[in-house]
């Protein structure tokens, strides 16, 4: 991510108990009904105690933020088999993305729904880290058509459909017989190789 | 929707006043971060003179949730062509819903993203609602599977991802050359045949 390569998400113990309180307490009361006090309280610490680390409550949701989208994006791009057929890349990219919603649900819902609270500079870092996770499915979308292995209506329409049904996964996990992350993504993988028109049928 | 007809929404214009200045401040500032002042301020009211339509935020919220699930649900079931072909209703149900997340997208999100913020009976009986229109498109899933049409790897699955990519458009939208409620739901009915399996490769 060298666009972002300016940001740095202080790896303290302290800071990332901090992290974790305030993913929790986001979650519990939305980002604008939470105070610094509110966060500060269910660690036992003062206000004052977590200035050091975090300087307001916006600048604590950047660094959960960045923190997510950085993780979310290198789950994606280590899963990434980039030497492999599309089909297959896609399976591979789209069960990573789906079952990482998954896994991390708290946080990712916190990323996803308190966007609009960020500083304008700060929402533009993290929609430059959005472009650049969506730029590898693009790429392998790409690859099938150029391979002759999708057929799709539009593949900025499919990439974009991709990625919400994806982060949508934070919205609804766990729901019915789906409780465990690797069978959304084992699920979501063959829906996808189907929207791309990669689908064999029996 | 006979099981939540004990609830009536207030159809009187004030009241549909007040909703629409709370979407507008629950968009901007999350439900948590507004208070009944702030909407009322909106209007140039007093909090008094809210008070005879919606006596606490929490009324206000379960308003705005249960009328909106429920125009949903309605413009849904009045698009489902019940007698036609399961590809055609899967067509005609899918490009209704997505097309109304898309079109009441600032409505929508609130919704979606503060229903933990409700009571308990209220998150109860919304959960109900939303049921009826996932069975909506269960149904069709099922008559494409009976009639030999569709080939899914798993009837719920494929319910609760086509429910989750269309009810995640109003996160997104717009976006990009998506612009057009109409063009999403285009896009989003060719998507949902090629996932039932439905799709015949040219």
């Amino acid at each position: 991510m060298s666009e972002t390569s300016d940001v740095v998400i202080t790896t303290s113990k302290a800071a990332a108990r901090i992290r974790a309180a305030a993913i929790d307490a986001f979650a519990a009361g939305g980002y604008g009904g939470t105070t610094t006090r509110d966060i500060a309280a269910r660690l036992d610490l003062s206000p004052a105690a977590m200035y050091p680390h975090y300087r307001s409550k916006e600048e604590l949701l950047f660094a959960i933020s960045y923190e997510g989208h950085q993780l979310a994006h290198e789950f994606v791009a280590a899963a990434d088999p980039t030497d492999a057929a599309p089909i297959e890349r896609l399976r591979t990219v789209v069960a990573a993305f789906a079952s990482w919603q998954a896994r991390h649900h708290a946080q990712a819902r916190v990323i996803q729904y308190e966007l609009t609270a960020l500083t304008r500079d700060h929402y533009r870092v993290l929609v430059r880290m959005r472009r650049e996770t969506t730029a590898i499915v693009r790429s392998v979308v790409d690859a099938g058509i150029e391979s002759g292995e999708f057929t799709v209506p539009d593949a900025e329409g499919v990439t974009l459909a991709l990625m919400s049904l994806c982060v949508d996964v934070c919205r609804w996990f766990p729901a019915g017989a789906y409780t465990d992350p690797l069978a959304v993504g084992d699920l979501y993988a063959d829906l996808a190789t189907r929207m791309v028109g990669a689908h064999r049928t029996p």
